[in-house]
């Protein structure tokens, strides 16, 4: 049977995937999305959003629905599919995805994003979705009422705990480093809720409970062990770029981002274009994502033009 | 008396320096935006915008009234006014505006977009305003059931004789080359409206007129001169970058477009960024320079950190 081929696969439903795949159409590029889920870092905003140009405040959700609704009236496929494996054979993509379809395309742009990164700590695995949760905005709403942890003391930590404090009765931050990473105004508006208690110097040692999370244990600063008991873990320690698919065909910054030539968002393989948060662009932010997928699709369409 | 000193001046009010001043305002930079006007691109888009992210259609004004009330719920100063030189001494910026204010910044961000390219033909000059247009968008309603001309056979021209086919009785679309350069989807929406006729190899030579214009003249593929009579003449040529207060503090590209370090935005001086379609970004789309703006006032944020 015969590989169904396009002239685009874009990987990844984000704001730089979602731009990308309305330029693309616009261009008359044939064009295949696929995407497991949509918004990318818009889905996981634990408060509303207020640096989109145009809009002073919106919800992840509300902003992705306009986005999708936006994609949706364009001519591009789009597949609820993940992406094992991408090679190229002349100047063919094959593209194998998680439900093992086998796809062709003349150009592909990865714009998958970065995933939460792990804790890894012991009980972590076995408690996700039992206590552990990586998306506050998705699950802040389940802890009303209860006693919860926030790991990570950067900003993304400090508005999960600012969002949790709407709904949980007490919230924990706890902070591995010395020092707050957290911006001012962060800082300022946590304290305001008189919910939160920050615990600098904090490094987490191990989730335990028996079918739901129970407590957490961490090693305080004069090095004991000290236990919580909480029924939630948000974790917000960063994000590591979901990049596995093309190993072997970009190289890779020293944070696991793919390098991309900033004027044309190509990698060092022909025709495989990155644009967003899962490239070394240097700052995390959707109109910027959003920006390096138009950029990304003309650069495709440029490309095509010239094969 | 003491010079007004800031830690941010962005000039221009397009999407870039827009974006650029909700993002300088929301990391407490203490920001002046000097502009004459606001939209820069946005506004003399001929007809509505369809790709900007979660819009599916947006005439240019009502999208510039969605950023500049974004923009002016920050705090920002706004001065109406144009730059005529920008110098640098020690560690401070200068700036002389148009209505010689003298003002000083520790940042300075050039995002002064780009003007409309001028024919530079004998009657334009003196029929500026009386006939001679570089806005489509604000000018066409004017020619209602009048003989009207397009310079340039570009997109750009292409989408002012689609906007000016609803009020003028006839369009001429003049382009100096053989061949037309308007992508397909134009091309065929300009054929539909059965008022437009295209002239390629047509070169202007001049505008005529008493008051007004009355007629103009150019030269056929056969080196023929032919007059046309028409009352409006419409200038798609493409656009020259807004750069003569920063001559001798950054680098210029063949297209005079300031050369910026594509990570940063920042140019050859340091403390001197810019930002959409005034550098050499290589697409020109209000998205792009959006982000390129977001990216900008991050990188001034950075560079103010380490001050």
């Amino acid at each position: 049977m015969g590989q169904k081929t396009y002239d685009l696969i874009i990987v990844g439903g984000g704001p730089a995937g979602m731009t990308a795949g309305i330029y693309a159409a616009r261009h008359k590029i044939k064009t295949l999305l696929i995407t497991k889920n949509f918004g990318g870092q818009m889905a996981r905003k634990a408060v509303n959003i207020e640096n989109w140009p145009g809009v002073q405040e919106i919800s992840g959700l509300d902003l992705i629905q306009k986005f999708l609704s936006h994609l949706k009236k364009q001519e591009v496929e789009i597949l609820e599919d993940s992406i094992s494996k991408a090679k190229k054979t002349g100047k063919l993509f094959s593209v194998l995805t998680g439900k093992r379809k086998n796809l062709g395309a003349l150009a592909v742009l990865v714009a998958s994003g970065a995933d939460p990164r792990p804790l890894e700590v012991p009980g972590e695995k076995k408690f996700i979705g039992k206590g552990v949760a990586y998306c506050t905005a998705c699950e802040a709403p389940l802890f009303q009422g209860k006693i919860v942890a926030v790991i990570g003391g950067g900003n993304a930590g400090f508005e999960a705990a600012l969002s949790l404090s709407q709904h949980a009765k007490k919230v924990y931050l706890l902070e591995a480093g010395a020092k707050i990473q957290a911006n001012e105004a962060n800082i300022q508006k946590v304290a305001q809720t008189n919910k939160v208690e920050v615990i600098a110097s904090a490094v987490l040692k191990k989730i335990q409970g028996q079918n739901f999370v129970q407590s957490i244990v961490y090693q305080d600063k004069s090095k004991k062990l000290q236990t919580l008991e909480v029924e939630g873990v948000f974790v917000e320690i960063g994000s590591i770029p979901a990049t596995g698919f093309v190993k072997g065909l970009v190289d890779f910054n020293e944070r696991d981002e793919i390098i991309v030539s900033p004027k044309t968002n190509m990698t060092r393989t022909s025709g495989l274009f990155a644009a967003g948060d899962v490239t070394d662009v240097k700052h995390k932010q959707i109109v910027i994502a959003a920006g390096e997928g138009a950029k990304a699709a003309l650069s495709v369409y440029d490309y095509l033009q010239k094969l």
